[in-house]
């Protein structure tokens, strides 16, 4: 359903928790993951699977990469004496990325997004200096995530292999997934809903010149989101149809301006999961214990991250 | 006691393990951590308290950080439209690292150390070409390691704050630790031995101008965790006393050498191991679920990571 | 004229400089620009009126620019005390850039290309480890190159604005530009060939997925090249098509094989020529004072440079 | 002599040039550096002989190089074909620099430093947000800086080999150089005063755990400097003593802030001057053309630059 950006205020209004964990806070959703909820979140292991859901480390150029991260060899095994230590012969590389985008598998801190100038809690922008980040930086998960996942497999639900970019999720289908795998979101969960990217790419590779074509979740799922008390949400892609297929003025990313900044709710993106949802079929299970760990930049707005899966 | 260079190389070869898993395998020791072994790791976590193990990402300069990693503001809070997409204010950064050396938390692919031009299962050393390792790079743990985690605390077993990097633990202490700790290390462990560095930092503050000391384990300890059969070491130092007490010609670093050389142990360097000690000690409890995930970067010889342990 | 790869090879035997300058030679054809010549070239400044030969510092994404280069602002406006010094504010940046490719004016060194695993003057190319070039590196230039610059502006040559790429320059046009200019290329110059590059994009901007597209010199004029005994060869473009309209077989980019491994000519990619084109056109005179400053990389393959033309 | 710090704001106002050039400029004294002056240097050339007074690219870490540049071999000789192209051998690498600091010969834009939250020309500090200078960038020198340079060589003034940092340069030093140099600073000159800055580190190494110690102008020569109306202004330090044997509060750099903020003085810092003094004193001539050309970086608050003196 096309929204107007009154309409859009009015959610983002609707599902905010400024002030629910204190002036304060800069955890957010995190808050909804307790120590119980971990310790009950690692008895879902069963079989010991551990699966990743991150893509490799995006170096190649491509359309949805026009900033390539960096991996360079500083020292290699055609010269690993070069330090001049003797009875030492190493290899060592260098890596460099900026992560935020289409490409890189990452969580956002909630110092990511702004609206009208104020992050989560009501942090001014201001507070992301150009020295880094004093409010809401990366260092608010600097102990890990790590609690029940659970995947809504959308292109299951409909049937297909993937969910068609002009056709967001809805919040029922987001129900609907639910009552089909038997599993219900809950407070304090990791929810990761797949729009099968991968295998719409496999589908329609991009042709050259074409820009972006990711499938997101409708603005509607957002209270959705809210009422269910998630603590993070993930996706293959990035949450918000990229581009929209219904666009709503001062609006571009609704998802992850509503998630990050009303709600406090750290956002996963670019994840790959066409493995677990292959695992998770097979299992006839989309429940898990799921681990993700932030590199610990102290004033940062986000990081690359290999969330896993353990089954 | 003081080996000598015949006498490590007896070591080295009595450690191998070479072709245990088959002369392709890239692995090394994390094929004891099998699926069984995660799923009853996971049985260990009680309270569900998370504790990360590793620094902060390391950019600022000091005597054991010659090559700081880089943290750079793309887009702040003073300019968050820059991209000109309406509608959208962010806040983006850039990290940058060459992680290998003693300020960042990391883990060494099996690729990171030869001997004698070669590395672990007889790959040659220039299969780390300048454009990136082609055998044993860090993708062999791209699915993450999951498992049982054991602390031995060895400045505790001492009775002392941090261990004296002049007196490397030996594989006695290492014995006694499991006895007074109550714990047995098993096959398919994630072992952490700490040092105590950070300990030993705040009381012995690095004069200027002063290199790294950092305490270690003494070679002797190298057949006590093969004969363990563990998949990981992790250390809050480098495991090799840095520099030794006792140098042996030829080998600066035989613990690296013998451990990711010859048994394909991965290695976890420079963890951050003051939480988790005094978490145990509180618990009275030494065992718990470790995470590690590392960026799945195709031909790297490590990566940066932040293992967290879940009590 | 079609090249066939045997006539290739007997082109590249032909215009060898391998052993010229005797068997240790680094320098190449810089050995033409001596000192006598720089002052020979100072004397060629009239007004004084300095022009940049240089593209601006490539940060955006394009289909010429897969891998843009880093400028990021380390300390801005908005916290210019963060450094903790009392009484000093300032703002600071960094710089990263891969420079070889399409889109950064820069300098290649002799080292950079090779031909059947050999550079100029026959040092193997595993003489460039891992850890940075041993032989023929941009070091060879490191006092700056400073001669009598020649541009040949080749669409005004054919009464157009650009060069057809499809249609690469010839050695007779070479001579013809000569004439009709009034100028003649000289032992020791820096020898400027235009093709209108950027002319071109105007009048033709690449569609969506287009690849490159970069008019260049044909082999043909090879031989021209290594008789005049330039010392440096300048293009707006890459000095060879890309991609080429008549490939040869192994001989991919001939110009830079034959030119800086066989000839040992160093060569400067993708300059900005359009404003030295006019300002000539208008004095009617194009010849003038070149500069050329690499950065002193000591193990270099090459450097970004804004070269500086002096009328 | 030790100045107050309302003496110091009594110097900086009194070399305003703020408005001399309009209320828009951002050249500064580059202003004074006219074509015709550029013509004039160029008749200055007599042997041709050109030298660099640059440093190496600071890749090696040491006390005045905390933070040390990156020069990374991205595809080197042992795998020159990686690119997949066919007919292809090449070697590539990346550079990385946050040049500011002590280590990395450099120009300084005109932004790089505030004094009460004021650039150059009034123009606010916020003007250079987290995504670049909008005022004041390096631009402002795009098509390079050639000029007449003057060398005044200080410990050849003193009979020594280089300044002690304890003593700095005084205006009578300046003028007294001119005199025993037979040369006079005009209007337009690139000035590079030399403090023997290497001599001084080979005499006097740095002691492990030594801090930076840098020989520098007293803040009395800036009269003297925006009398004779430079147009750049050099040294093989930076300029202000570092530390300074006579700290005056609330203006830690001087120089740097009343040559960059008050004068529009685009600053050259850590130049190795070593070479050019030799030839200097053996041509028994200390002026001859200089030609310094910053990389275009569209918003960059300076350039590392290697400048070439041509005698």
């Amino acid at each position: 359903m096309s929204r107007s950006k009154a309409e859009m205020r009015a959610i983002f209004d609707k599902v905010s928790n400024w002030g629910r964990w204190g002036k304060d806070d800069e955890r957010g959703t995190l808050n909804y993951l307790t120590s119980q909820k971990t310790a009950v979140a690692a008895q879902l292991v069963k079989t010991g699977q551990t699966i990743s859901c991150a893509r490799n480390f995006p170096v190649h150029p491509g359309p949805e990469n026009p900033t390539p991260a960096l991996h360079h060899i500083v020292m290699g095994g055609d010269d690993p004496c070069a330090h001049g230590i003797p009875g030492m012969e190493v290899s060592l590389d260098f890596i460099g990325i900026a992560y935020h985008g289409l490409a890189s598998s990452h969580i956002d801190a909630l110092c990511h997004v702004f609206v009208d100038g104020k992050m989560y809690n009501g942090f001014p922008a201001t507070e992301v200096r150009s020295t880094g980040a004093r409010r809401n930086s990366i260092m608010a998960a600097r102990d890990g995530i790590c609690g029940r996942g659970v995947l809504l497999d959308i292109p299951r639900l409909r049937g297909a292999s993937y969910v068609d970019p002009k056709q967001p999720v809805t919040p029922q289908e987001l129900s609907d997934a639910e009552t089909t795998q038997d599993v219900r979101v809950q407070e304090g969960d990791v929810l990761l809903v797949s729009v099968g990217r991968d295998a719409f790419r496999e589908k329609h590779p991009p042709m050259p010149g074409d820009g972006p074509l990711l499938a997101g979740l409708s603005p509607d799922c957002i209270p959705w989101l809210f009422d269910r008390r998630i603590a993070v949400l993930g996706s293959d892609a990035v949450h918000d149809s990229t581009p929209s297929p219904d666009p709503i003025e001062d609006w571009t990313i609704p998802v992850h301006m509503c998630g990050l900044v009303a709600m406090g709710l750290h956002l996963l993106d670019n994840l790959y999961l066409a493995d677990l949802e292959k695992a998770c079929a097979k299992a006839r299970r989309w429940e898990f214990l799921l681990m993700v760990a932030p590199l610990r930049v102290e004033k940062g707005t986000g990081s690359p991250v290999n969330p896993i899966a353990v089954l």
